[in-house]
């Protein structure tokens, strides 16, 4: 989409009546005729523009697709999201998010796309990530903190995300699964990518990757048993601008608070009570080794706590946990 | 230089006597007039070479630029620098070495310059980087730990780099500086500058930056009270090649080593041996706070120990360190 046709939407959105063709004209400097190919065009995405004589545009129907038009109206936080780049397909919004970052995009900027090709999670594996129905986004900070930090952004996202999940879904059981996962009736609901770049005493930028499985309604075999959406879980649909929208505004003041704060302490409370692996057996695999006891809640530094056989606590800062006999 | 010239180079380094332009010719599959536009150009770089007829050509002068051709005589390890690109000028050797690992160049990787036009150190402030005397460059690693291990390597760096000063030097008191920095008499006579690229659980590369004041004679009239190099603090003028080579043989070994014990426990007494701050009264300068006290040592992750005036035993991940009653 084009900037002029991409204002011109941004224009009828903020209108919910007619807005007149010469308005528009006026507005961008152009004629009836090119007032005309821009509604085309905006038609040709899916948008339904009525148009009548004497009276002007007036949208009446949105595609629900996470572009800037639809998201800002339901934006109240102040710095994230007011720049979305949007794709219909790309290879991974973390990818472009990170080249972006890389140019100088200011904190808040977001990438979200319709289909990602190259979808990724932790540690390089795949996310499935099908045209048309789900939440695929990034979203660049610049905070000022020392690199051994950021990991602790992974638990705070996904307090934000559950936070906005519930809010827009109030039968929703959703669980945080430690430390970048949220989970419902024991299948992923959602994921969280944070990668960054740094020097020890500053980090760069950061680009936290989100992945809501929103409106899917069924999904390949083999992840039928691991995978699940909204839609699934609720049996509504749900609208994909506002959802992303709700995720920053959740987001935003958590992470100003944490900047201030300098550590997790003030959402401990809810990352324990919504945490799904609370006083649970689990085997935590790393690169190297892994580690096994019984989760008795988070530190402060977002690392898990677990009690040994013996009694001893460790301290786990990173790894993938698996629920003892159980496969996940 | 062509891929051609960099291997007649090669050749001609590899060999101490004469080495026939017909041998040449065969190699290369080109013709003798060829072969002597090469030699040409290598004249022109400031490459001495004799040519006489009926024997061939015989290196008899090196330019002392830290160009593969160059190092790689005095390679022992056996992973790094077997790669190494060289610039006669660029902005940054860690811009390029970081750019190239985002396109997957492999471990052991190196950036060199000559001369680069915007040289960094930590936090952005720049590293005076003249022509034709020091050394800048940027190796390129990919260890499979996760990103809160990576500030390790700053720390280990160091020791290579003082392990390969002194051996090179055998006068030289050079001190390290927790945690980037090797200085002789109180000055700056090398700094290092670690950038990563990763994701909580993994890292997906580092960039070592390293810049030695190696043959420099004089320094701007702001910096003489702080920097000095190799060659003022022992009269002597050394090869940067050489001097290249050695700290990656220094390093390669270390390194390893720290993949497998998965800390610095094996290097501290190295570390604590040679640090300037051990015992003393030090501000460490954070992004929000400082932090006074008295070094007491090093912890096995890195770490400086603070013995505060209370008592207390306060470690520190990051930051800059200042000697009380001192503006270093």
């Amino acid at each position: 989409m084009n900037d002029i046709t991409a204002q011109i939407l941004s224009r009828l959105t903020a209108v919910p009546d007619f807005l007149s063709g010469e308005a528009l004209c006026r507005a961008f400097g152009i004629t009836r005729s090119a007032v005309w190919k821009h509604i085309c065009l905006l038609r040709s995405e899916g948008y339904q523009i009525d148009a009548v004589t004497g009276r002007g545009y007036r949208l009446s129907g949105l595609t629900g697709r996470p572009v800037e038009a639809e998201v800002h109206p339901f934006l109240t936080c102040r710095r994230f999201g007011r720049n979305i780049l949007y794709h219909p397909l790309t290879t991974s919004t973390n990818i472009e998010a990170k080249a972006l970052a890389a140019e100088g995009a200011p904190e808040g900027s977001v990438v979200a796309a319709d289909c990602q090709s190259g979808g990724r999670g932790r540690m390089g594996r795949s996310w499935v990530s099908p045209p048309g129905v789900n939440l695929y986004f990034s979203l660049i900070l610049r905070p000022a903190v020392p690199s051994v930090r950021v990991p602790q952004l992974t638990l705070l996202v996904a307090a934000a995300i559950h936070q906005a999940l519930c809010r827009h879904s109030s039968d929703l059981v959703a669980m945080i699964k430690w430390p970048n996962d949220i989970l419902a009736d024991g299948k992923k609901l959602c994921g969280v990518l944070c990668e960054m770049q740094s020097e020890p005493d500053c980090t760069h930028f950061v680009v936290v990757g989100i992945g809501i499985n929103v409106n899917q309604s069924e999904f390949p075999p083999d992840l039928q048993q691991s995978a699940t959406s909204l839609f699934l879980e609720s049996g509504q649909l749900f609208s994909r601008p506002e959802l992303l929208a709700s995720v920053l505004n959740h987001f935003e003041p958590l992470y100003d608070a944490w900047l201030l704060e300098d550590d997790l302490g003030f959402i401990l409370p809810y990352l324990e009570e919504h945490a799904l692996l609370q006083s649970k057996e689990v085997t935590i695999d790393q690169l190297k080794r892994s580690v096994r006891g019984t989760v008795r809640g988070i530190s402060r530094f977002g690392e898990l706590k677990l009690e040994s056989a013996e009694g001893e606590t460790i301290l786990v800062s990173s790894g993938e946990a698996h629920l003892r006999s159980s496969i996940t």
